[in-house]
């Protein structure tokens, strides 16, 4: 698809500085700028590139004053990032091929619930007792487990696998591989020293625009929910234990693994690879350094933690610089104390 | 379903106090109760939410005095945490639908020989070769290689991969997106920089009562067999390398990596994220913290140890508080040092 | 199959010394070794497993000069372990079963251009405008997005998704569960504390002889490319975010994640369970051992690193060693320093 630099100034609302009547079929960096791309430029260390790149047009701020000449046409902008990425949106709103009803071969149960406009791909599973909102697509080799509720306007990628009884809310994505519902990780542990695996009957219960990366794990409860809050966004390979809470909007980067029970504020934000141990309480608005093990609750919110076992990102820090001047340091004092 | 807590009374050998003619026909954590439901008390630390809770009936030990009125029947028995349990596996086999056959369309080669009340649902592939015993259910869009071998009663859930050769003995449940029997990451260097595939010809082998959880991956070995023991338990992304063996009832937390040849013993309780270098020995019995790093083999049993690279868990903590204090104390020393 | 002692020195190019008509149809370790198998010694110090094994053959060096009696026929070549793994690449050549056309049912799309002798298995889904090239095998439940692009002698294991764009070139391996071009973690915070999506756009480009472990995943990029170079292997669970580069013949151990942007010099060896920060960049020839966290860029080639964040290998340890004493070292400091 083609668009002239005036159709796209009139639907982000900028103002047009150079040729207005060129053609724009694709997104670049401005870096990495071509011919009959559009690009942005919202970081000032970045407007060097703008000098060189070779995209056709470029989206910068109404503020941008060029201290040298420009190849490409300038659409000026109250704030060129957001800007930037309402095009992608709406880009993507456009080329996006949406397909309804279903492809053979699929399995739909009799009595399974299928919304209007509703798309089932090849070789996806729907079982008896499961309800799909408006609009969701189910894209192929997707299995849904007995009484799943999804609602509307979902994108279920190719592969996920979601057991029986969870519900997944409005407007949520989930990537391919992705698990859910599977069993949480319940033994009790018998005289002889074998484990007795605890059945797990509790569901999954994903709310409102939740996105969840490829080949994340979210348990389904031993009893009640495991409950992933309104906007909450999971990067990749994510592990969500049963019975375990994260609040509204929080977001959890790939790798990081949350153990059985415990309760994540909303708006925190979460690096990679970041443990937490089971039972523990995380407040609202949390910030953890990546590879952070979290042992114990965390009670003031806005903390910023890092390390294992974590604690203040700034006093880790600190004692980080000791730690890499050790031996000179106790060299240093043992000689003064030794001199004396 | 729904049971009297006379029934229930009667499953788990239990005495009643109160209304034994109430219907139960829900779980739940007892300070979540609601009516029509059942919960237990265990710790007596949570006493005081039996006072409160709106769970038709409550398991109790049969030492507890109530303190306080309680609305709930009573189920008195000997460990209310293994009679719960009990009644939850009870509960689960009777409401598990079990399924026998073959569902439309799956791919089961000629000459597969499968068990009686064998199940495979639809769009599963059974290669050539394939042995499944009694009972065993093959769920949706699985994959089975040539020559598997599957014991009775496992249950191997919704897009489970596993490659030719694997061999699974009986009672094992295999969690969704599971891959069993993938290549081992090996590699010869060449002169030039780049790496030559080593062929994997080697096979895994899982016996008794083993559950994998969801998504995670056990490498076949080069040659011989990687090993997973009777009555181990993986949590969800855990990776086993090539030719690793995993003893006896050992427990394994999610995210954990095991690296190349490396032999954990029996009953390990090994934490989540934890990583072990390859070629390495651990002894039975061994705890290690979640996230520590196992750089060299542990020969004592019984060993508790954490930490990156791993050391005695004790001894650890001592460290560790001492770190975080590092800049106090050697600026107190430099002080006196100074001074004197 | 079974092959003659003196028919497998003559394709590894040896010498027999003892018995050359023996029959082999097993490889093994040689402490496992078993009769009508066949096992190597390039390690002196597994020497004394050759006087005990029961293989029927072990290749060695032709320098090797046995200390006392040896059971087996040997093989002697120059380099015994390059010798046994060219043995392995053989008879996995030999023993793959290669299988072309499409096994029913699979879906694939119109117009779909797939070259001589490509495969296709059951289950599996290829989109309008893929492109496969000669000799491809496509195993079972496989889905492969709109116009993607798969080279020559590539073998997509069972399971793998492919998201639409993605480009794979020739010789790649790539194991099940594996999902190349999903969505990167990109969103937008807004004023309310919510995100907004930011469409991926760009694509994944995995160059030549790339193989990826089971249950990677590898983001396509904001715009542009997520770029794999030649030669690079990843293990399982590896997480790759948008717009990454991996130079030629990096490999990268299991369960290691790479943020947004960073880019990865060529002939890296990174260890299991790593972490990177986004926008960073590694020079060529980085080894970077197990669980390290790099949170900025290394800029000199060769550089090696451990730790969290990381630094120099030699110092990070000689650090450790200080970091466990530390309880006693500042003891007997404080002690000397109260004395005086």
């Amino acid at each position: 698809m083609k668009f002239t630099v005036r159709q796209i100034a009139h639907l982000i609302g900028g103002e047009v500085e150079g040729d207005d009547s060129l053609e724009i079929d694709q997104f670049y960096k401005i870096e990495e700028g071509q011919k009959g791309g559009i690009s942005f430029l919202a970081n000032p260390k970045y407007e060097n590139h703008i000098y060189k790149t070779d995209s056709s047009a470029v989206i910068v701020s109404d503020q941008f004053r060029p201290q040298k000449a420009v190849k490409s046409s300038l659409i000026k902008v109250k704030d060129p990032y957001m800007a930037f990425t309402e095009l992608l949106t709406e880009y993507e709103k456009i080329s996006r091929k949406k397909q309804t009803g279903s492809e053979q071969p699929a399995s739909i149960a009799d009595g399974a619930q299928l919304g209007e406009d509703v798309f089932v791909g090849a070789f996806s599973y729907v079982s008896p007792g499961v309800k799909i909102g408006v609009n969701t697509q189910i894209a192929q080799q997707v299995f849904i487990g007995e009484n799943v509720s999804i609602g509307a306007n979902c994108i279920i990628h190719p592969g996920v696998k979601i057991y029986k009884e969870s519900i997944i809310e409005d407007n949520c994505i989930i990537h391919s591989g992705v698990v859910i519902g599977c069993d949480g990780f319940g033994f009790a542990p018998q005289a002889d020293g074998s484990y007795k695996t605890i059945p797990q009957l509790g569901n999954v219960h994903i709310k409102n625009n939740v996105s969840i990366g490829a080949n994340s794990t979210i348990d389904r409860a031993t009893m009640g929910s495991t409950i992933i809050d309104e906007g909450v966004k999971l990067d990749n390979l994510v592990q969500v234990a049963h019975n375990v809470s994260i609040g509204k909007n929080t977001v959890i980067a790939a790798q990081a693994g949350i153990a059985g029970s415990t309760k994540i504020g909303a708006y925190c934000v979460i690096g990679g690879q970041v443990g937490f141990v089971g039972h523990i309480e995380i407040a609202d608005g949390t910030k953890i350094g990546a590879q952070a093990g979290v042992n114990s609750s965390i009670k003031e919110k806005g903390t910023n933690v890092t390390g294992t076992p974590h604690y203040d990102l700034k006093k880790y820090l600190k004692s980080q610089v000791y730690f890499r001047k050790l031996p000179e340091i106790i060299k240093e004092i043992e000689d003064k104390t030794n001199k004396k």
